[in-house]
């Protein structure tokens, strides 16, 4: 279970308007490679995952990730509450806003609902890794790519925090792999799914 | 942001397969009126909550239903963890199976993916509580279904307790409800939105 | 079954077009709390609603909203079909334009195609009527949204129509959750499902 | 706008449950060529349809479809509506049951929601009836694949109706698509879009 | 299987950046009438085509259509891979470019992600045929769109010459369904589905 | 451009009907890790590929599992094509098969609609690679999956050979992702984007 503390794991502290900006920024609160996908990807995982230390991985960065979810929607909401309606109509902010007003829900800026087929769960310890550590990459290209359009500190200054957090990630997913490899003690590591086949009993939950 | 304490709400502790189950039950963690619906609906709805004693419960609610998913999850794990590949076929699991092992991943019971269509997060107060209160009947309706479904009291001791924590949700909303309409102090309260239309500044954050 | 009266419950007379705020008014035909999804759920709800009166409820209603559809219908096709390619161009309609040209198709402001997700019919008396007061609420804060954003009285004055049928829907909705939870006659009114568990007989169909 | 009339176009009387052809014959009710998405597809079309006398069909058929929709939700209530627990769970209905109960919700035998991507509104008539006939012909496999299912008159009865209807329905859309042509009168008949290109203003509306 | 010959089958020399126009090309790659839905309609449906000769047609066309996909991918990828983030911002390309850099990604102008939803595989011959026609009739109004949006020759050349070919694709489904038609060889040619009652196996592979 | 030749990567010849297994097969047709998801993935990613060698693996390995996807189509016709009505009721084809008949309609077992959202394409080499070594190792667990539920040798045959197929290109990924990172040329590889950033224009095409 989680306990809420009330702070943000990184101050956003936003004083201006940017309604186009919020909408693009929107993609790492539910967009195919954002904040909200990659928790689920993960807390979804360990369920399957033999290895306690790797599934302690899994808890620790899928709850990071919940945080950072919190953040990217601090981002958001500051950019847009205090817009007026014309406002709102320049900047094709308006088709969000209709459905939406200016309360938060999970979509990929360009319009997609946030849906599971966008992350797997397959229930395999070295498939999984490997979908997490592509699932770093792709969230750390989506803040390249924010970062690219936007160069007003205050935004930037938290993307880059969260930018910095994925390439963390993606090592202890590293790391993460390797430790479930060498437990398989096998060249052919794919010759066994220790998730399901229960063979290597031994090797599990050390 | 949150922090993971290592046990779960209510304990979880299965000792027998039932995958057949394990399928109806995956509706309440990744189907239309789940727990990661509820909890995402209710941790979205928060930013645009003018009111910081409704935000605190949309909050709160919102981090319980994220435990809730991780009882769900344990139930769904330790109702599949074992089988063989007999069994899988036999139970019909094997449709699931073959896209996640006995991995975890958000769907309906009926397969439709888990997706941000399933509830709303509306910027107006009144209508996001009729949301949530809507949303717990039809959570609670969904436990109401699994307990006529099944009768192993190792499954349904922990679904009796998730099913008594939505009424308890439905009636916090309903005061929730109650609190925003004294707030606004006016027949007809659908005049303005608190959210949007900043009208009623000195009502807020109180 | 329906018989076509070739009239519109609400007159549509627009004289200039607005492709920026058609696309907007598209939510209210095929977006999640549009006038297609109210229709659709409470055709659906009333097969399982074992109370003849509410039944007739659901089925009046989600008559009406099929005539709200066509008026929507209306506003959005008198907005676009007479713009020429330049001003698709320039408003950002050009992208619905390339799938459907002037043709309707029901989505979202932001795209989403209409879907069954959108909606619930739970086959329970009391949630599908929370399910609906929350529905008419959602259509209402859209309206609400529209009428933040267009002046033009041509557009306003059907949309302020709607938005007024809303309001007297949710109202029998309203009596119909009251009409229910007196048959059920009993405090804990979560106890039986009556559609399903047909525990109360008698209390049916008077 | 539409008036109901309180009774089938064509009688159902079903004495015998049977969820698992339930949900077969679901396919015709939120299914990619069901009723449903029929009259969709031919309400939505007729806006942008220039010919007055095509655009009465489009009407007068989309209207139909809403009554075979109901025949369809009429036949599927009867064939679920009595079920106990222990038949749900052994035909497999339980994967409907645990979200809708005995409700009914627009899905497709397989599972997937009713959603727009089934159909297409493209603007341009002799398109638009293409894809009209060719939705015929898809309702109509669909009903012989249910026939070659279900050997019970109860449902077969109804059933053989309503594929009999898409059989006039495509020869009406033959009709109209011969109509479109002539008055295009044209041997390269898409040098033009009548619906759009407004060049042949003297063609329309006769 | 096949052999890539890498050669376009139709040139495409783009030489100035046009990401709104690239945005709606798009629909030509991963929207609901676009070419990869072709390939996938025809290469799907071959397998159930009773009759050698139509059989062979689909995948003809089939193949084709995978080079039409590969024409309108180069055709957006050189109207986009210049860009300055400024140009991108300028233009509305921010909301696909967060997600896919100048990457290509099978969505609809309107941002809905490519599904199999979009086209239909029957198991019908007849019913198939027709879904063909319909087919090559959308996406031959979907480049007329684009022609009237778009006048620079160097874009407008390779669309017309796809526009050219949908039309010879239609002719040659139509020349497709006469010859299934006359080997079914009977007036009412719904009473059979060669491609599964196995009534005219004489009539086959010929 | 594609040309097709007529024969099977890998021959198929099954002579027994296995509607269930065909559906579990099914989802590497049209499922999330399926084959026509990889050639999707693989075609669409090289054009922002600036390294003409790993665009080269990209185009091959598409082509590649384009021929996959015709021989898991093969496999699952093969399955399907001979069945009675009344096998196709007891095995529960008959979701499936009302809608399709006997044909191929991608989809995964669960009976997900095949759709983009199940992959990605960035934009970013770096991270497109590690996507594509995550989509092999997917596509083996499935394999994986489907060898642990059918032992029959007519269909673990060709199945054996298409999942080291999977090995052998996750391999080739591995090595353009090395080729990749050493045309980088430096530690911090994420600091540039090379098919967007045109930093580093030496090194490309060579």
């Amino acid at each position: 279970m989680w306990n809420y503390e009330k702070k943000l794991q990184y101050p956003v502290n936003i004083t201006k308007c940017n309604p186009q900006m919020a909408q693009v920024i929107m993609s790492q609160f539910g967009g195919p490679d954002g904040e909200l996908a990659a928790s689920m990807r993960y807390l979804s995982q360990r369920y399957a995952m033999p290895y306690r230390e790797v599934a302690g991985v899994l808890t620790d960065i899928g709850t990071e990730e919940l945080a950072h979810m919190e953040i990217v929607s601090a981002i958001i909401y500051q950019l847009t509450k205090d817009l007026s309606p014309e406002e709102i109509k320049k900047s094709g902010f308006d088709k969000y806003y209709v459905d939406h007003t200016t309360g938060l829900w999970p979509q990929a800026a360009g319009g997609i609902p946030f849906n599971a087929c966008e992350f797997q769960s397959k229930g395999d310890p070295v498939t999984d890794l490997f979908e997490d550590l592509a699932a770093e990459q792709k969230a750390r290209s989506t803040y390249d790519n924010i970062l690219r359009l936007i160069k007003d500190p205050e935004i930037c200054d938290p993307i880059k925090f969260l930018r910095e957090r994925e390439i963390v990630h993606f090592q202890r997913f590293g790391e993460s792999l390797r430790m479930v490899q060498e437990k398989l003690d096998c060249k052919n590591f794919y010759a066994v799914n220790p998730a399901f086949d229960k063979l290597c009993a031994c090797e599990m939950n050390k």
